[in-house]
């Protein structure tokens, strides 16, 4: 285990934790003593019909979601429902390498997939609240691929879903990506095969896989218009790099952001019909709205669309960033509108 | 020095060398007994008017030019045209880090800039064949970029230009991502600051490089349609990555490929003009064909569109070969019909 005051309350604002006991995962492993980080905002209603899921994506935890996504002048209102924001396993905050004791600790952290998140979120869902239908499941990236998770492997218990910046399969395109990201990291003779003594140790590796980040995480029209200085301060390309990219990496787990590329790398629901991907979103009953960014080198508007063309009754929205995936962090302004403005007409549906 | 067969006629195809005796540096260093390696297809005629000179991109040399784009079944026709492919400085076969005595050799040969080129293949082309006028300078990538260095250096020497997926001044969203290839290469200690005893030693950080020219350098359109089975001939993802990226590298020097990454990255003909891009390719007289690539991850037709309305006359022709950047290398049949016809047309304005 390694203190990492990144993932704690002071930084990560308030959070609870389910106790999931021994997780039986999807590879044969238990996680042993799993723990799920949630964070709710608004009230149950008596029906139970107002429970919304919110999830996370690869380096975000629960807080950016809960400071961009939800509040009252969002569609995710807590005046109207009720708003469960639930970590990824692996995030930092929820059982991780870091914070998982031995024999499980660092290296020795157990292999995990998109459906265990699903398996763990379905039991916070019902075993701790006792919901039975979810009114929306929402996510963006790699908490798009657990939406996408839950809308074929719990069909009846997904009211509406909203993969934000997703695909149900991962691209070949992105698998490739993904593994450029986790060898900058595993190249860092420093890393030591997932041993350090602290995070700060494997600096150089986290700081290329930050700019492997920054080249293909936004788009060229943000760089072409240089925007991080309108949108994030910044004074040149040298400063956007360190103090966005390597700055917002620094403070985390390696093992953490490796134990996410694992998830994110292999996230297919088409393993649910036995790799038939037609099939496997045919099964959806939610009412879909598959939301691409315009400018996404991650998971373009064409994969996303290809999608909801196999979801019975899907809607697409793209959503114009121009700043490209990184655009679901919400710096520009017209992002969330338009989230809002699709997630409202979702909930209306 | 290296030997490294790889850059030998062996493997390279016949090819000429011009000594440059010292030629002198825009960054003020002298390279010593300076080579360029070029080779002529067809005739110079009496007027010296049918001259067209033929650059090469990054990690190319003149053999992919050769083989792909000249021919008397293609645009660029022995028959007619006395066609001149030139190697780039640094490229392994022309002056580089691994071909050149110390005290220039390998990580002490100088840093270059494509003006460096274009001043050497100005004397290739005056001294040693006495044309004072180019019919046509064409080139794909960085060798685009040297197009657009002769048509602002010397543009009344250049009749035509034709920079095929290439912008006039490299994007800083490449500047970040070329980055991210140096890094691939100078993190593997193997590299020990450019003092390897052998290319091979640097396998790793070549290995990682290919995985993220992968990951970039096609387009995500060539990933969903699984086209290496078709156009490239492998059976799946892992066997693309290693038997065509990494096999690919894996032959070359690390330092040529990072004295030609010093150069991609710094390519802006804006200098010419004291960072005022519209005033550089204002002066351009050459009749211009702007040629992006639909699907170029590297210079989005965006970008080369930009620079098009900048350039008096411009003609803007896309060329659509779905792979994205690398099908510069012909892959697609469709590719070089496209490439032909549009240099047919800029050829008989």
């Amino acid at each position: 285990m390694i203190e990492n005051t990144f993932y704690s309350p002071a930084v990560q604002g308030e959070f609870k934790t389910f106790e999931l006991g021994d997780l039986v995962l999807a590879s044969g492993e238990t996680l042993r003593s799993a723990k799920l980080a949630y964070r709710t905002f608004g009230t149950l209603n008596a029906e139970k019909s107002n429970a919304i899921l919110v999830t996370t994506w690869f380096s975000g935890t629960g807080k950016v979601m809960q400071d961009v996504y939800v509040g009252t002048a969002h569609a995710l209102d807590p005046e109207r429902y009720f708003v469960v924001i639930v970590d990824q396993l692996g995030s930092g905050v929820s059982s991780s390498p870091q914070n998982t004791p031995p024999p499980q600790s660092m290296a020795k952290f157990p292999t995990l997939g998109i459906g265990d998140d699903v398996a763990a979120q379905h039991r916070l869902v019902t075993e701790l609240f006792g919901i039975e239908r979810l009114a929306l499941v929402v996510g963006g990236s790699m908490g798009g691929q657990q939406v996408y998770e839950w809308a074929v492997a719990h069909p009846a218990m997904v009211e509406r879903a909203a993969p934000i910046a997703a695909t149900a399969r991962i691209s070949l395109h992105q698998r490739v990506f993904v593994e450029t990201l986790r060898e900058a990291i595993t190249s860092d003779p420093h890393w030591n095969k997932g041993w350090y003594g602290t995070n700060l140790a494997v600096r150089d590796g986290m700081d290329r896989m930050a700019r492997i980040m920054a080249a293909h995480a936004w788009s060229s029209e943000f760089y072409q218009d240089e925007r991080w200085r309108s949108i994030l301060g910044m004074s040149s390309l040298d400063d956007f790099v360190n103090g966005v990219m390597k700055a917002y990496f620094e403070p985390m787990d390696p093992n953490v952001l490796l134990c996410e590329m694992h998830k994110w790398q292999r996230a297919d629901v088409s393993r649910h019909a036995g790799g038939d991907l037609a099939t496997a979103l045919g099964r959806i009953t939610a009412k879909t709205m598959v939301m691409p960014i315009s400018h996404d080198g991650f998971f373009p508007p064409h994969e996303c669309e290809a999608d909801a063309g196999l979801i019975p009754g899907a809607r697409l929205r793209v959503i114009n960033p121009t700043e490209g995936h990184m655009g679901l962090s919400g710096f520009e302004p017209r992002y969330m509108e338009q989230v809002d403005k699709y997630l409202a007409e979702l909930l209306a549906a």
